[in-house]
C-alpha cells in the first residue's frame, strides 16, 4: 500500500489517549458531558486561553462545530461572510444553507481572507429587507490552504467586524499546527480575545474524534446545550471527549504534536525548494501545496497517496501534501528520496 | 460515591474494543467511513440479517440517528407516528421538530404502541391539504419502558404500516437487549424484514459510542451520505465506529453483553418481587421500573442512583433502575441486600 | 346550490373596499408596505390600540401570520402551548414544525386554554437540555369553537405567561367577532396590553385577504420585516393590503360588520334552542356548534352546506355553522324555517 | 411628486379586473382554490401552453413562488445553479438559503445564464458526500436586466439540464413582457416544453397580486398544495386570484398590458439612442439599463424616481427605468423631453 499524504486523521489516536480511556474505562461517570474528565478539561482550556468566563462544549467533528456555531449564532435572516476556499463553503455539502444561512464568499488572498472584502460584503448588503444581513465572518487557522493569520491580521480583521457589528468565528481544525508554527505570532489568549467564538481541532492533532468549542461572546453562550442535543452532537458518553482533551492539554502534548506534524512538512518543502519547485502558498504549517508538472505529479502519485489540488495552468498542477503527528521520519524520507528523484 | 444504575452508558467501552483499538492504531486507513473496518463490519452485519441489499451507515448517537433518518426519509409536509414516551417525543429537545416535522402522540400500552392507534392516525389526518399526512411510524425496541414488541406484534404493525402506506423504524438503542430477552422471539432476520429502516444501538451496549443505521427500503437509501455529512454526523476517523461493530459483532461480543446486563436486572427484578414490589410495566430486559413508597425511594437513594420516573399515586412513586454489560455481580448484590431492606 | 354556512369567507370583499381600490388605483405608491394607506393605516391602528410603540405590519393570511410571527420570535429550541383544537396544532399542515418548533397541546375547556395547563408545560418541561423549553402560548380569539377570552380569563393567561417567561400570542383571525361579541369585555387597548403579539384578521371581516400583524414586545420587533421578505410575505403591491385596512377602521366598519356576522348567527342559535337543541360550546360569536342527531343533520344538509364537526355519541353529531357580513337576513331566514322543521 | 420609473407595480390593477372584483364579489364559491374562477383559469393556462397534465396554483407574490418551487422541487442536499444577478440570489433575503440549499453563482451574459456555466457547476460540484449537488437551474425570463432568452437559447439551456439531471425552473415575474417583446421567438408553449416549472407574473402585469406557478414535469406535482398551505401561500378566498388570471387571460388582456408597457419603454430607449447614449444590456422589453453620465443623473432624477443600478466607472453610472400597463404616453412624454435636455 502507499504511504499516504492525503489528510491528518489516517491514523488513529495518540496513544497517551488510548491509554488514558483504558486507565479510566471502568469508572461510573455522569453522561452527557458532566463527567469529571470533562469538567477538567474545560477549566483547564479556560486557564490556558486565559479567558475564564469562556463556556465550552466538545463535539465530535468539524462540520458539527460549524454547523451549531452558525446555527446557534445567527437570525433566520443573518448570513455569512467566508472564503470562497472555506470549509463551510466547499466541503461541508451546504451544511450552513441546511440550517438556513446564505454565505457571501469573499476570494483568498495567499489562503486568507481581508477585512477589505469584509468591509465590502457589510457595506453592499443594506437593502432592507430584501437582503440578508451579514453578521458573522468564518476563518479557518491554519487556513485551507496552510496559511496562518498573524496577529496584526487577526486584530485588524476583528476590529473590522467590530466596526460592522459581526462575529468573528474561527475554525480551528487545525489551530495546533498554526499556534506553533515558525512564523506564528499569536498566542491562545489572542486568539480568545479577537475572535468571539472559535473551536479547537483534535481530530486531525492526536484525538480519535472532538472539537473544543469556546464561546466567548456572552451572548452566543445562552442556550448552547439545547442546540447541541437538538442537532444530535450530544454524546451519552461524553466522558470520550473530554478525556482526550484532557489529555492532549495536560502537559503540552497538544502543542507537541502539531510541532512534529510541522517539522515532518517542514523536510518535504525543504526538498520541494531544493529542486526548484514553487508552491501555490506560503505555508508554514503541515500542508503543503507544491506545483508540479503532469510528470512530476504522475512520479509521486506511484508512490504516495495526496490530493490533486487544482490545475494552475496547461502543464501544471498543484497538489496537497499533509503530515501529523503520526507521520514518521521513515515516511518522509521515502518522499524526499522520490523528490529529489523528480524530472526538470 | 453511590453505585449508579441510572443508566447503561456510565462506564467506558468494552476491553475488546479498546484492544482493537490499540492494535490497528497506527495502520493508515481511508476517512468518511470507507476504512477496512467499516467496510467489514457493514458486510458482517449484512450477513448477520440476512438482508445484503441494505445500505449500512454509522453514525454517534440515537438522536443523530433519529434526526438523520427522518429527516431523509420524509418530505417536508409528512409526520411521524410515535409514543408519547417516545424518545424522540420526549428525550431529544425537538430534533425531529428543528428538522421540519410534527409528531403525532400515541398512548403506549405496556410501553408499546398499536396497530390500533396507528391506524386511528393515519384515517384521522386526511383533510388535504390543510393536515399534515403520517408517513412514518417510531418505535423503539427495548421500549423507553424495558419492554419488547414480539414477532407477532412486530407484523402487525408492519402491516398496518404496509397498508396505510406508511414507513415503519425501529430505533434500537437497545436492540440488544430485547433481542436475548428471555421472553424475545424475534431475530436480526425479522427485524430487518418487519422494518424499512432500523439502528442497532453500541453507545448502551459496550462501545464508546456508536449506532448502525440499516436501511432495508431501496427509496431510502438513495443519498444517505450526503445527509450524514451535511448533518455533521459523518467522522473523518469513521474507523473508530467502524472497528467497535467489527468487534462487538466478530464474535457474539454484542449478544453476550447484553446477555449480561439482562442477567444483572433478573436478580434485581426477582429481590422486588420477592418484597412483593409491583412494577409498572412487564419487563425482561435491562430496565426495570419497581413502584415503590416515599420511604422505599428514600431508603435506595441513599445508596443508589437512579431516576425517579413519576408518581403512580399519592404515596408511590415508579423508578427507573438500568443495568448494563459493566454492572458487576457485587453491584447487584449491593442493590438486593438494600432491596430486602426495604420497609414495607 | 345550496346555501353555504361553511365559513366567513365564501364571498368577496365589503363593497367600499372595492370601492377604495377603484378609487385610488391610478395613483403612484412605493412598494412593499410604504404606500400612504399602508403607512395611514399602522397609525389608525396604534390608536386603536392605544400602543404607540406597536410594530404593525400587513400580511395576506392567517397560517402565514402564524408561522411569521412564531419563527421570528423563537430561538430553535423554544417551544409552543397551544390547544388540541388550535389552529397551529390541527389546520396548518405542520407550518409550525416546518419551521422548526415543536407544540404542546393542551386540552381545551370550552374552546378555551387555561393557566393551569400552560403552568403544568412550563413546570413539566425542564430537563434541560434534553428537553426543548415552553417559550409561547398561542390562543386564538374568537376559539377555533366559537368562545371568546374575558378580561378576567385573558389577564389570568398573560400574568401566568409573565411568571413563567412566556410570551403571549394571540390569533386573531376572527378578533371582530369576538370584541363585538354581547358577552365581551375586552377592549383593542386590553388585547394589546395583555398580549405580546397578536394579529387583526380581515380575510374573514370583510377583506379580500389580509391580517395586520401586532408586535408591541420591544424584542419581537427586531428585524421583523426580514423575516416577512424571507418567508415570502411581503406583497409587492402592499398598497392592497394597507388600503383594506384603512377603509376597514376609518370609520368603525371593522365593528360594524363583526356585529352583522355575530347578529346573523344570534337569530340561528335562538331558533335551535327554541327546538331544545343543545351546542357543544357557550359561543355568542360567529360560529355555533350544535349537536343534532344524525337525521337531523341529514335535514339541513339537503339545504345548506357546513362542516360536521365531530362525533359526541352514537346518535349525535356536533355541526359548525358560521355567519359572516355578507350573510343576509334573507339566508338566515331559510335557515331558520328548515330549523323549525327537524325532527325530534 | 416626480413620476415614477422605478418599477412595474406603483400603481393598482387593470380596471377589468377590479371590475371582475365587483361583478362576482356576493357570489358564494368554495375556498382555497376550489372556486370556480380558479378552476376556469387552470384550465384556460393548461391550453394555452398545450400542456393539458399540467399542475397550476395560484400564490400571491414572486419570492413565495421561487421559494416554494424550490423547497418542493430538491432534496435536502440538492443546490440550484442561478446567475449572480438572479432575483433569488439577491433580492429575497436568502429565501432559498432558509428553506436549506445552496445557491451557485454564475456570470450574466448581456444579464443571461449559459450552458456552459450550467455545466461547469455541475461537472465541478461531485465530491461525493462532501459537497452538495446541483439539481435545479433558475432563470428569470424576461432577466432582471432586462433581456430576453432566444428559442435557441431555452432549447440548449433545457438540454445542458436534461444532459446534467438538472431541473430547469424560469422565473416569469416579467414572462409577459418577454414574450410579447420584438425580438422575442418563444411562443407559450415553448416555454412549458422548455422547463419542468415556471411561474408567470400578474403583480407586475396587470394583477393586483398574484403569480401563476406552472409544473409540467409530473414529479414535482405531487403533494404540492401541502406545501402552498404549509408556507402559508394558500389564500381562503382564492378566488381574488383565480379571477385576475381568467380576467387577464380569457381576452389576451396579459399580452396587451404587456406590449403597452414594451411600446412605452421603446420610446424612452429611442430617445436615448438619440443622444447616443449607450445601455449596459440589449433589452427589448419594459426595463432599459442606459449609461449616464453622473451629471445626466442628476438632471433626470430631479424630475422622475428610478433606481440608480450601478457604477459603470468614475464617471458613469447605469440606471434602471421600468415601464408597465399603466405607464400613459403623457408620462413617457415628459421623459422624453427630459432625455432630450440631457447634457453631453
Amino acid at each position: 500500500m502507499k504511504i499516504s499524504f492525503k489528510n491528518d486523521y489516517a491514523e488513529g489516536a495518540h496513544p497517551a489517549i488510548l491509554e488514558a480511556l483504558m486507565r479510566t474505562n471502568h469508572l461510573q461517570q455522569p453522561g452527557y458531558g458532566w463527567d469529571d474528565y470533562s469538567v477538567a478539561a474545560k477549566e483547564l482550556l479556560r486557564e490556558k486561553i486565559a479567558c475564564p468566563e469562556a463556556q465550552i462544549d466538545f463535539v465530535s467533528g468539524g462540520t458539527q462545530a460549524n454547523m451549531l456555531v452558525i446555527a446557534a449564532s445567527l437570525r433566520a435572516y443573518e448570513s455569512v461572510i467566508a472564503l470562497e476556499t472555506g470549509h463551510i463553503a466547499d466541503s461541508e455539502t451546504g451544511a450552513i444553507e441546511a440550517v438556513g444561512h446564505k454565505i457571501h464568499l469573499a476570494p483568498p488572498i495567499n489562503g486568507k481572507i481581508t477585512p477589505e472584502s469584509i468591509h465590502t460584503f457589510a457595506t453592499n448588503y443594506t437593502n432592507f429587507p430584501h437582503q440578508v444581513k451579514p453578521r458573522l465572518v468564518y476563518l479557518t487557522n491554519a487556513t485551507e490552504l496552510g496559511t496562518c493569520y498573524t496577529l496584526a491580521e487577526l486584530k485588524a480583521i476583528y476590529e473590522c467586524c467590530q466596526a460592522h457589528d459581526l462575529l468573528l468565528y474561527m475554525d480551528g481544525a487545525r489551530l495546533g499546527s498554526a499556534l506553533v508554527s515558525e512564523n506564528n505570532d499569536l498566542s491562545w489568549e489572542d486568539v480568545a480575545r479577537y475572535t468571539d467564538v472559535f473551536y479547537i481541532g483534535a481530530t486531525k492533532n492526536g484525538g480519535l474524534l472532538g472539537e473544543a468549542i469556546v464561546i466567548s461572546h456572552p451572548d452566543l453562550q445562552k442556550g448552547f446545550e439545547y442546540h447541541l442535543k437538538q442537532r444530535g452532537a450530544l454524546l451519552a458518553k461524553g466522558r470520550v471527549l473530554g478525556l482526550q482533551f484532557l489529555t492532549l492539554f495536560e502537559n503540552g502534548l497538544y502543542e507537541a504534536l502539531a510541532r512534529t506534524a510541522n517539522e515532518r512538512m517542514k523536510a518535504i518543502k525543504k526538498a520541494f525548494a531544493a529542486k526548484g519547485i514553487k508552491f501555490l502558498t506560503d505555508s508554514y504549517t503541515n500542508q503543503l501545496f507544491p506545483i508540479l508538472t503532469h510528470r512530476q505529479v504522475a512520479q509521486l502519485s506511484a508512490h504516495f497517496d495526496f490530493y490533486e489540488w487544482k490545475d494552475i495552468d496547461e502543464s501544471h498542477r498543484a497538489i496537497r501534501l499533509i503530515t501529523s503527528w503520526a507521520t514518521t521520519e521513515a515516511q518522509v524520507g521515502r518522499l524526499v528520496e522520490e523528490i529529489e528523484k523528480l524530472a526538470d
